[in-house]
């Protein structure tokens, strides 16, 4: 069992910065979660940056504290909680880094480890998700929380591997199961119609910022569940679902986004499901300021999966 | 018709930057509709910068793609829309500017070009509305998106020309249509109580931000609309709508402010209405961060200003 | 009758910023009510900055008016106002410093006037209540705004006066009725299960970020007042109550709070009590950038905080 | 004799800010000398912001003590200097801003009391100037420190009031005396060779960044002082004297400046000359960061002038 | 013969910004010099965020004016320069981008066009010098302006081409002449020993910052120019050459560098030097704060890099 | 022997950032030398922000890289260094505090091993002389680089614990050798003349910032160290003794101050001393941008610090 940390006696600046203030293991063996960097930025099509997500989270988690009240959980006691550190990327060389990050991956998830990833962008949920396949595990639902689509065909003319493509090649690959695609917070302006009809070939339902607005976290929520039932579920959150306002620290936000309090609200629904999985990514810190408000939202939202999972798990013996 | 850079083969953070990536028109004769950068503010009373208003909207529209789902439409096609570049300002010298902008906007409205403005401080509304009724256009109604009433007699003891002052002096110089000026977003503090009575001898209606919270920007459209009908509709929106957690690098910030989706649904509204010039006004970028949230609000928001009147144009022939 | 420099006259950007551009007296026997600072940060456990909260307070503060047309009061007219400067403490030395700042504050409490308070970290709270019992008064109702309990035992070992054990102390000294303390905005994840008991034992009603989502403020302000009736009521408002996007310039953020505009509403519903001392702290500006969004949102809600009394005071009589 | 605020024992940090914690006497009679803000930026040719100067170095110029040690001097006592405040503007209005400064500083000179301004941008200097001859004073040498010229004959067409072009008009109004003016730090690229010739017409002698760095400080300011004598001299620094290292807040910054210490030397020569008005101008704080850099330059800077003065006065009769 | 935007008509602040204002022309076939922009990134090794330096550099190049009364030259008269936008990269994949690199610059190389490079990460010099050769010119001298060697084998394992090896592969590819290599400001720790013996086997003279502050820039510039004589020379500005005060928004600053006043006694004695190319690079603005004082440096240091040119060219018949 | 994480092999940005990404050790008793954080904040008399400076300075020493060419010395490997984390302050409580550091001090000093210390504000320097004391060690030779004396008696009436009370306190409790202390960098405005003669009662030589530009590095420490000899040396450097330019980040900067490049050269010196001791405080990264420029020389200047002392140990034998 982890304990992070006791920010009442030891203040919450000092020490060096782990998740939450979590051991740091890069021999992640006896732990049943971990925390993981993947601090990776060349796919990105805007802004660069995110390869300082994973520090930039670390830094800001350190006011997490270990217990939940909303949850009623200790998430880290529950999960066995240590920061496993970062996956070493290969700057300028997208395929190198994949390969690299799917290598760290497949271990755990065949140890049932469930990973909470930090990214990065949002290229690297196409490798970890590859790891998940080359575990021998099933393909899993997949809920993806976005402004944007990411399931185009390719950018740049022909490089299929970027942060806007991995759903779809995700899709194609197999590595989510059919039928089980869910997408909510999308608002971005598109290239062409054909973005609309292509995302439809893929996802199952997609849940626009308007959609938030006019029916509400629960409702949806709920649909999205009851299709998953307890099918193992990996969840992808680009913190540009939520809006510039809250995360302005991000690649390519887009206006019109989810509140930090609804974002949250969809989280603590998971303590439903099944989760195998969970990454948050395309946070660049640069693009924020001292206050580091971006980060602080990822690494609650972070915090918040990981309290769904142990809810989820402790159901009917929690504290 | 007029097509941006495609941000699938030329990334968005290459090349230079125009509203949306779009051509660079100086000569705008063939356009059916513009963006122009009006970078002037010393009628400001508190924050000055919005000068650079302009040029860190083109910078953040760099995000703006051609085709809007929600509406679907794709503005720029039908509205051939370019970028006319900046009227040049004389600093120092309100009035002077003040020609300038009416003589180049005036060959625009004469021509039936629907010029979408990025300013600049908010007095630069009034030369633009003298530059219509040059161009012997009827009076429009105005819509004005704001967090203060800008209906004051003068500043400085005698100026008659600020950014406070402009709605006054369009409403004396015959510029807006009689009983059909409408307010949203209201809600700064005042000087005195004769304010609101001095305010309401000239709006038709105003609705606080109060309003908004409580009625929904779907009643209160409703309203305005019908009160409107076809008439030719300008509508002047000054960043400080939104709260300053949205856009915090403006001139004259006021808490309790509208969230970017509020504005965007009333924006949207719009394509019931006759929208034959648009302003976006009060950008300060040097209020803001490196992530730039104002500069990128404000160019969703002209966009969406755009797709509104786009896809008035295109009813039933859309696509 | 105190008057701020008229910023029709003088703009706001000049002379020397004083509380809403108020007389500075540091004798303020002739006022009604105060604008104190408290500059002081060592009893933050996170961020320090907040010994710049006041300063930064007063400079956000140069866009305050005179007259609030929600409340229809003109509230420093009625409340003679002035801007009484800062309490000087005492860097690396608590207990020195809460002395000094009862004495400043006992002579205040001692001639009824309402003092409406810039911190400082939240420890300040404390001995402003001690002053207030110094001075002979009956306890009062505390209202606390914040997204954190602030009932800890101790931090650090045995450090008994932080900024999170101020409602402790102030419960187990008699400075605060019995059965009259009210949290909004709860939201932070914490140490154990116990600290929701120890809180609880403290603290009559919790209202978390979640209650504040579900219930609105109507509700949760109409059952408080309900409760407090005409007992004289203190107000502690943490600027963490604000989710980080309106408040990012603070020493312990928690993602998921308020907006600005929600806080407004809570405290607009004040006409209807009887505050004898406002406070708002954590103010700290070194986590904010240029626009300065936090002390903004801070000088308001002093504003709103003060517009509310004096509609109390002059309700029948108002203008 | 005036005081400023004892910093051992009230924290810098606490306190409205005056410069150098001075009393702030709006009425300045029994002062000797004054520090005067002149918060207008409506005649920049680039960034707007410096209307934020004067509230900028009284903030940064908290830290500055009372004794200088290499000049062995009280300059506050010696001075009997006070914080008169700010001369309010009219936005928007050159010419009506000027007959504000020259109105507020004609008093002023005429009771021999040496201003030590903050501006604002370098038009301000005109003004001044003007009220020195206003105020029946003979016409004063000129000491500059610029990186710019600003002899130009007009800009945007026929403006002959601008922040580059007042050396020019002060030299054709007479308000300086003839071969007198000298000009250090000139770096910036020109629009024309005729630049050079005309700059040359109107001073005597113009030492470039290069001279100073080939040169040194004392070579340069032997030559200036010795040509200057006794006679009455006015000093003007533009803060982009310095490189943008040193001074990144300001509306024209041009690399290859000055250093502080390199500045601070030329000013501390100064306790050999006569000075009669003393100006900074040019910060424009939103172009620097939370640090402030340049505006802590500039108070120390506006400092060093003071006690060159004080020692230049004192001389034989130090402390 | 072109011309840029007028400062003194057109304010520098408005219209769409180039390169020191001149006219944007993708086609680049009449001039005789071109500013290029190659937005690039993920070669580095440490800070991302290059791919925004063009536009930066633009940005601040706004206050580049066309005559320089130190080299008494009009360089854009003389070069005819134009800015040719950027050349668009391949996110996620260097050798793509490389390709496109190369390409874009042969053309330029054939006619005889010298570029003025801004980056982009250092790895863009190899593809612009093989350019060179594939355009049938002989090898160049190189002078490289650096704090690091960029002499490395590989990073990453195996990885030939990053921002660090640049030097080692251009010369092993034979792209710079034998015997002509010569490094300036060098300064950074090490890997190893060896690092600086596999640097001497290919740099022939490597001036540390060191011998820049012990033996000045005049002797260092006397050597070096000796050995090229007029052989065609390359110059190669990392940015990271100044000093972190000078140039905070870079990839991997080092403390203890360069000032920028010596950084252009440098370039100016370029003069003397058949310049057929020139970059600056390694400009990262989200690492600089709003007065962007790196991207201010770098459009300084392009621009007397083409005023030596220019010089050079008119020697004899200037103006 | 401990290395630090391969920089070329594993990208800088990655894994958890410990100084220079040596291994973190809190059991640091095999080491020769450690790197220690004293993240405490409450004794500075104007900004705080110093508890965040080990945190910044460990994220900026990412690139420093083991081998110091100047040096020519590999110092990890010479003085077996390890980051030993962070000693738990007790904010709030100065002298609690000082307790703390003084037990986490004594082993080490017992133990020979030499530590580098990162401050936290410059009070901690008292409790690691107290340690030394403890620990039975002789008292040391003291170099202070610094902008200010700290020899004052005390602050706020009477705390004799503070930031700039350390020097005498150190003094009178014979924590440092008589005649052995000396002070470079001098140069802040002071409260009285009596602060000079104070001063120099316990100073033995006193290097203002003019005696550094007059005499140069060489001179200075020739001097210094010739004094010193043989005799056990401890190095305190207030990071405020570089220019606001090179160091903005930090509580009470002073202009006219040091270059990195000249502090550097003052340390590299060392290696002809015996220094049992070395800390660089007053990092306050609040005050710094995203650059953090401030954290980037403070983690040099350790660095040179450790390769003095590696070159001292190492002499004859290096490499």
């Amino acid at each position: 069992m982890t304990e992070p940390l006791d920010g009442a006696a030891s203040p919450r600046f000092a020490q060096v910065a782990t998740f939450a203030r979590l051991p740091l293991q890069r021999d992640f063996k006896n732990a049943r979660s971990v925390f993981l960097g993947l601090p990776w930025d060349d796919a990105t099509s805007y802004r660069s940056g995110a390869r300082e997500g994973p520090s930039a989270i670390r830094h800001a988690s350190r006011l997490v504290r270990p217990y939940n009240m909303f949850a009623d959980v200790y998430p880290f006691r529950v999960l066995d909680t240590v920061d496993a550190g970062d996956v070493d990327p290969v700057p300028g060389y997208t395929e190198d880094t994949f390969a690299r990050i799917e290598s760290a991956l497949k271990p755990m998830f065949a140890a049932d480890i469930v990973p909470f990833i930090a990214g990065g962008d949002h290229s690297v949920t196409l490798p970890v998700l590859r790891a998940r396949k080359a575990a021998g595990k099933e393909a899993a639902s997949l809920l993806h929380f976005d402004a944007h689509f990411d399931t185009w065909e390719a950018y740049w003319g022909s490089k299929r591997y970027t942060h806007g493509t991995w759903v779809k090649r995700a899709y194609e690959e197999g590595l989510i199961a059919r039928s089980q695609v869910f997408q909510v917070g999308i608002r971005s302006s598109l290239y062409s119609h054909e973005d609309v009809r292509n995302n439809a070939a893929i996802v199952d339902r997609t849940y626009t910022s308007e959609d938030v607005d006019s029916q509400g976290y629960k409702v949806i929520m709920d649909r999205i569940l009851e299709a998953i039932k307890d099918r193992p579920l990996y969840v992808s959150v680009d913190i540009d679902v939520l809006d510039p306002a809250y995360a302005p620290g991000t690649g390519t936000p887009e206006s019109g986004g989810l509140t930090s309090r609804e974002m949250i609200h969809f989280l603590r629904e998971l303590h439903r499901a099944n989760v195998v999985g969970f990454d948050l990514v395309e946070v660049a810190p640069q693009y924020d300021h001292m206050g580091q408000i971006t980060a602080l939202a990822a690494s609650n939202l972070i915090y918040e999966g990981m309290c769904a999972l142990a809810r989820h798990r402790s159901a009917g013996a929690r504290r």
